[in-house]
C-alpha cells in the first residue's frame, strides 16, 4: 500500500525541465512512453490540439506553460505583451469545450500585464511567467488531492465504481480528479475497485485510466460504453464518478461524449453520479449547459481504430466530442472546496475566479 | 431507386450450392468479400461460434443448412436420426442467448424424425430436410419483407432512424429486420436517413450496418455508441429500431448489448423505440428478461480492435454479449404478422410455434 501511495504522487503527463516544455505523448500509451519536447506556444499548442496531452486541467497547465514559452524570444517590454498576446490566441483556439485552459490563459496574461505596468524588465517578467505557470501546475495538483479527500468520503468502505474517460493523473497536473477521489478512498484505506468506460472514440478509458490505476496497484477492468446500462442495472456500482471539462453557473456539466447517457442510466438504477473537478472549471460567465460551446472534432477519429479504418468507404461520420450532463442529473460536484450539492448556484461574479 | 430496390433484395450472407452452404465471413467486411465454405455441421457451428455469421434469423437459417449437411454421410435411417440428434446438439451449443437458433434446429429435427416414422428412405429424408432447410431460408426473407411493411407505416414521410448493431440482411436470410423496415420505407417512398451506433466490441454498426446500407444508396452516418444519448436529446432522431435476439413472452427482449441504454434514452427524450423480428424470435417459453441465458462472450473481443490491443497488459475486461430491455420501454415489436403494442402477451402454448 506505501508503495502504491508513493507512485500515486508521481505521475504527471507534463513536464517543465526549467528550459522547455515536455508533454507526455498519450495517443501512444498504453503502448510507449513517450516525451513530446516542446521550445515554443506553437509546438504547445500542437499537443493540445492533437490531443497529445488531453483533459481539461492538463491542458490548462500546458497552455500555461505554452504562454511561458512565448516570452523566450528577444525584446523589450512591448514586444513581450505582443508576443503574450498572440500566443494566447494560438493556445485559446486549439479547443473549445474545457473552460480551464481560457483559465489558465487569462491567468498568465495577468501576470504578465501586471508585471509590465509594474515597470518589470524582461527577465523578471520571464521569472515571474515560469513561476506562474508551475505555480498553476503544483496548485492543481495540490487541489486534486484536497478534492480527493472530500470526494472520498462519498465512497462506502467497499465499493465499485464506474468511471467514463480519463479524468487521472493523465488528465491534471497528477493525481487526478475522478481517478483523485478513488486514489484518495484507496489510500484511506477503502476497498474499491473500478470499471472503466473504454471511451469511443480515443479509448481514453482502456488506455490511459486502465493504465494508470494498474500502475498504481487500483483493480480496474475495462468495459464497452454500452455495457455500462446493464451493469448498472444489475446493481453492483456502488457510484458512477467522472471529471468535467465545463460547469455551468447553474451545475450543468459538460464533459467527454458519453458522459450524459451514464448519469441517466445511474439516476434510473438510484446510483449516485458524481462531478469531480477543481474550481477552475466553474465557468460562472456561463448560466447553463445549453451555452457551452460543444466541440465537434474530425470524424476520422471515429473512423479509424488503431490504424484500421473500420467503416466503409463513403460512409460519412460524426463526432461530437462532448456532451452535456443537466445538473438534475447530478448528485454531487466534488471541488477542491468541498461536496457540493442540488441547486447548483455557481455565480460568484462573472470574470472573478 | 429501381436500382436500389433491385439491390435491396439480393443481398444474402448464407449460400446453399446444393452440395455445400458458404457462409459470407462477416468479420472480414467492410474490407474483404469472403465466403467460408462448409461441408459438415462442425464447420457450420465454427462459423456460428466465432460470429463470422452473427445475427439471430441468421444463425438459425445457418445452423438448418448445417442440420442437412449432417444427413449426408452414407448409412440407413438409424444413422440419420443418430447424426441428426449430434449434429443438432453440436450446433445448438455455439450460442446461447439467440432462441431462433434453437427454433430451426428443432424444426429440422422434426422433418427428420416424421420422415424416419414415416419409413422414407435415406435419400428421401436428405432431400426433406434441404428443403427444409431452403424453406426456413426463403421464408426468412418473405417475413422480413412482410415485417418491413408493417414497420414502415410506423415512421414518419422524412425521418433520421438510430438503428444499433445490424439487424439487417446480413443478420437474416436477406432484407433485414430492422434494416427490412427500413428498407420498406425507402421502398414506399420515404426519405429515410440512418444513424448507426458503431456497435462495440464487434463494430457490427460502422463495418455491416454501414457496409449494407450504402450499398442499397440509403443515406447513413456512423456514430459511436456513447454519442446516441446526446443525439436524442437534440430532438433530430424520430425512432429508434433495433433487432431481437430472443423476446420473451412479456415482451422483454434480449438484443446486442448497448440496446437497453438505448431504450431508456429514447424514453427519456419520447423518441418511440422499435424492435423489428421475425415470429421466431419470440420465445413464448420464457415468461420473463430475466430468464434469457445472456452469452458472456471473450474478453479478448474488448481488448483487441483492428489486431492492436488497445488496454495495458493485465488489466482485465468484460464481454456481456447482449442485454434485455424491458417491455414497459419498447414502443412497439413488430413482425411479419404486424405490429403489438403493450401489454405484450406472447403466450401461444410452449412448445407450439
Amino acid at each position: 500500500m506505501a508503495e502504491a501511495a508513493h507512485a500515486m504522487n508521481d505521475l504527471t503527463p507534463i513536464r517543465w525541465t526549467g528550459d522547455a516544455l515536455e508533454v507526455l505523448d498519450q495517443r501512444e500509451l498504453p503502448w510507449r512512453e513517450t516525451w513530446i519536447p516542446c521550445a515554443s506556444p506553437e509546438e504547445v499548442a500542437r499537443t493540445i490540439r492533437d490531443m497529445a496531452v488531453r483533459g481539461a486541467p492538463a491542458i490548462g497547465i500546458t497552455a500555461a506553460y505554452g504562454m511561458a514559452l512565448a516570452l523566450r524570444g528577444p525584446g523589450g517590454p512591448g514586444k513581450l505583451r505582443e508576443a503574450a498576446e498572440a500566443a494566447a490566441r494560438t493556445l485559446a483556439a486549439t479547443r473549445p469545450t474545457a473552460v480551464n485552459l481560457a483559465w489558465a490563459i487569462d491567468r498568465m496574461l495577468r501576470v504578465v500585464v501586471s508585471s509590465l505596468s509594474g515597470g518589470r524588465d524582461a527577465a523578471t517578467i520571464r521569472r515571474r511567467a515560469e513561476a506562474e505557470a508551475t505555480a498553476i501546475h503544483e496548485e492543481d495538483v495540490a487541489m486534486n488531492k484536497r478534492l480527493g479527500r472530500h470526494g472520498a468520503e462519498l465512497l462506502p468502505h467497499e465499493c465499485t465504481v464506474l468511471t467514463h474517460c480519463n479524468a487521472g493523473a493523465l488528465a491534471t497536473g497528477g493525481y487526478g480528479t475522478a481517478l483523485g477521489v478513488i486514489r484518495a478512498a484507496v489510500e484511506a484505506g477503502k476497498d474499491v475497485r473500478v470499471l472503466a468506460d473504454e471511451t469511443r472514440p480515443y479509448l481514453q478509458g482502456a488506455r490511459l485510466t486502465a493504465w494508470e490505476l494498474a500502475r498504481d496497484g487500483i483493480p480496474v477492468s475495462v468495459i464497452c460504453d454500452s455495457m455500462a446500462g446493464s451493469i448498472l442495472r444489475t446493481g453492483e456500482v456502488q457510484a458512477v464518478i467522472v471529471g468535467a471539462d465545463r460547469i455551468a453557473a447553474n451545475g450543468d456539466t459538460a464533459n467527454k461524449v458519453g458522459t450524459y447517457p451514464l448519469a441517466v442510466l445511474a439516476a434510473r438504477h438510484n446510483v449516485p453520479f458524481y462531478v469531480a473537478a477543481p474550481s477552475s472549471t466553474l465557468d460562472r460567465c456561463t448560466a447553463r449547459g445549453e451555452d457551452i460551446p460543444i466541440e465537434e472534432r474530425s470524424a476520422e477519429e471515429v473512423h479509424v481504430v488503431a490504424g484500421t479504418r473500420m467503416t466503409p468507404p463513403g460512409v460519412p461520420a460524426r463526432h461530437p466530442a462532448f456532451d452535456v450532463t443537466p445538473a438534475e442529473l447530478i448528485s454531487a460536484v466534488v471541488t477542491e472546496d468541498g461536496v457540493f450539492r442540488a441547486p447548483y448556484v455557481f455565480d460568484r461574479r462573472c470574470g472573478e475566479r
